[in-house]
C-alpha cells in the first residue's frame, strides 16, 4: 500500500511518518511507500523501511492535490491545517487552508476516477465543540465551536461524512484532544500553554503562565495521537456507520491538576520555574474551550485508548523526549 | 429600514414580501423598502405600501451580492437554496450553491465595512439531523446530517455562527421544518410527498404515495414559517448567545396520521384519491430523515410558535389557499 500524509512536516505528522517507515505497516496494512507533503518538511532524519518521498509545496493549490491523488495512494492522511491561534488572528488564511484547502483535497480526490476510494483520515479537534457544557461531553453532542478553527475542523467533519456517504472516498475524523506534553518549540496554536508550563520546566527553563489555574482542557500524548492515527488507517469503517468522526479518549485537567502532576512526578523546584504572566487574550481564546471530560465511548468501543492521568503525560515525556532526565538529571 | 430577501422568488420568499409590503414592517421595525433577488423571480403581485425591487441575477456570483449589500440593507432574509431532491441528484451543483454561494454572500457582508452589520437571518433545515436518533430530539442534539443538502445547510449554519461571533453581521438561523401543506405546484424537494397527499387530494386530484405510511417528518405552515421569518426579524439576538441557530418548532407526524388528520378534516371521499405507487428511490431519501419530535425548547422559550396538531396544518391549507373550499365545495 502507498501512503500519503498531507502535512506531514508538523510535529504529529513527524512523528507518524517515523512509526510507519521503521515498522513498514500500519497495522497488518503493509506498506510500500510514503508520501509526505507540506509547506515546510525540514530535515526528516528517521530510519526507514520504505522509501519517502518528501514534497514541498502549497496544498491549498488545486493542481497540487491533483497531483498528489493522481497515482492513487491507498491511505491519505489529512493532518494539513492552520492551528487555532493563526485561524483566530488571521480570518482569511484560517477559511483559505482549513476550509478551502480540505474541500480542494477532498474535490481532487473524487475527480480521479469513480473506482478510486481510498482511506482517508481527518484530524479534526476538540475545538468543534463550545461552551455551554453538560457535565460529561457525550458522543452526541452538539458541535459548536467558538472558535474559527473549530468552525473550519466541524465543516471539514461534515464534508468528510458527506464524501464518505457518496462512496468518494473511506473517511474517518479523529477528533483529537490537545497534544500535550507537545515537543519542541512553541507554534502559533493558543493551546501552547498548557504544553510550555510542562515542558519547559522539566527542561530546567522558566515557563509563563499566561492562563488562570481553573482552565480546563483535554489531553492525549503524541503517542497516543500517532496511535490513534495508526489505528484509523486499519479500522474496518462499516463501523463507523453513517457518522464518520469520532471523539478520541483524552485525559481532561485544569491547569491547577497539570501542576501538581508535575510537582508529584517532578518535584518543587521544577514547578517553581512557572511564572505567573496572566495575559487577557490567551485567556479568551482559551476560555472558548474550557471542555469538560469527555465519554468518547464510540472511540474506546472501537479500540482507541489513551493514558490514563495526568501524571503519564509528564513521565511519558520525560521517558520520549528527554531520556529519562528531569533538569538534565537522571530520573 | 431597508430589507434585502435572497431566493425571494421561493413559496416562502414571495409570502414573506407580500407580508412585509402590507404592513410595512417586521413588528417593531418600519420598512422603507424591500430588494428581492432571485434567478426567477416571476410576478409578484402583491398589494404593496412599501417599493418593492425584483432584481434577476445569479446569487453565486460574488460581484452581484457585492453590488446587493452595497447599500447596505439593514435586514436581509437569506433564503436562497438548491432544494434536497436536487442537491442529492447533483452533487457539484447543490455544493456550488448552498456552499459557495452562501459563502460568497457573506463574504460579500463582511467586506463592505468593519461599521456595518446586519441582520441576516438565514433558512436552514431540519435535515441537518440525521439519524440514529434518541426519543427526542434537544437543542444540544448533534447535527449528522444524511444528505447533501443537510450538509450544506449545517455548514451554512457554522459559518453564519462564526460571522457572527466575529461581528462581521448579526445572524439568526432557523431549522425550519418542512412547510405543508405547500401551496403550488411540487417542487425537486424530496419532501414534496407529504404535501402532495394531502393537497391534490383536497382540490379533487389524485396524489401519488411514494412512500411507506410510517415514515415520519415534522411540519409547519407556510404561515408559521413567515412568522418565524418575521419574528427572526425583530428579536433580541443577545438572547441567543452564540448558539445563533435555533431549531424551530413543528408537528411530527407519520404519513398514516397525516391521511387519518385528512379523513377527520375532509372525510374519505378525499382520501380516496391517494393511490399508493411506492418509489424504493423516494423511500430511500425520506429515510434520511425520519425525524422523532423535537423539542425545540430554546425557539419556543424566545417566542417562536406554530401549530398545535396536523389537523390545523390541513384547515390552514383549506382556509388560505382553497378560500375555505374542499374539492370545489365550501366547508
Amino acid at each position: 500500500m502507498k501512503v500519503l500524509i498531507v502535512g506531514g512536516g508538523g510535529m504529529l505528522g513527524r512523528k507518524l511518518i517515523a512509526h510507519i517507515s521503521r515498522n513498514s505497516s500500519i497495522g497488518k496494512n503493509k506498506i510500500k511507500s510514503i508520501t509526505t507533503v507540506d509547506a515546510y518538511n525540514g530535515n526528516l532524519d528517521v530510519d526507514t523501511n520504505v522509501p519517502i518521498d518528501a514534497v514541498t509545496a502549497d496544498i491549498t493549490d488545486f493542481e497540487t492535490c491533483q497531483k498528489l491523488v493522481n497515482d492513487r495512494p491507498d491511505i491519505i492522511y489529512y493532518l494539513a491545517s492552520v492551528v487555532s491561534g493563526e485561524a483566530e488572528a488571521n480570518f482569511e488564511k484560517g477559511y483559505k487552508v482549513n476550509l478551502e484547502g480540505t474541500r480542494n483535497f477532498f474535490e481532487a480526490i473524487r475527480e480521479v476516477s469513480d473506482t478510486y476510494s481510498p482511506r482517508v483520515i481527518y484530524t479534526s479537534s476538540a475545538a468543534v465543540y463550545g461552551g455551554p457544557y453538560p457535565e460529561l461531553i457525550d458522543d452526541d453532542f452538539i458541535l459548536q465551536p467558538n472558535t474559527s478553527y473549530g468552525t473550519q475542523k466541524a465543516i471539514g467533519e461534515l464534508l468528510l461524512n458527506d464524501y464518505s456517504r457518496r462512496g468518494f472516498f473511506d473517511g474517518i475524523g479523529l477528533r483529537l484532544p490537545t497534544i500535550c506534553v507537545r515537543p519542541g518549540k512553541p507554534n502559533a496554536a493558543a493551546s501552547g500553554v498548557f504544553s510550555n508550563i510542562i515542558r519547559e520546566p522539566l527542561s530546567g527553563q522558566q515557563a509563563a503562565l499566561t492562563v488562570s489555574k481553573q482552565t480546563r482542557m483535554v489531553f492525549a500524548s503524541p503517542q497516543s495521537a500517532v496511535g490513534f492515527l495508526l489505528h484509523a488507517g486499519q479500522i474496518d469503517t462499516n463501523l463507523l456507520g453513517s457518522r464518520r468522526c469520532l471523539t478520541m479518549p483524552g485525559i481532561t485537567a485544569t491547569i491547577e491538576e497539570e501542576i501538581q502532576s508535575l510537582r508529584r512526578v517532578a518535584g518543587e523546584k521544577v514547578v517553581s520555574l512557572i511564572r505567573e504572566e496572566f495575559d487577557p487574550n490567551a485567556q479568551k481564546i482559551v476560555d472558548c474551550w474550557n471542555f469538560p471530560p469527555f465519554k468518547a465511548t464510540r472511540a474506546r468501543e472501537l479500540g482507541f485508548t489513551c493514558e490514563q492521568s495526568f501524571d503519564q503525560l509528564v513521565l511519558n515525556h520525560i521517558e520520549n523526549e528527554l531520556g529519562g532526565k528531569i533538569m538534565g538529571v537522571k530520573l
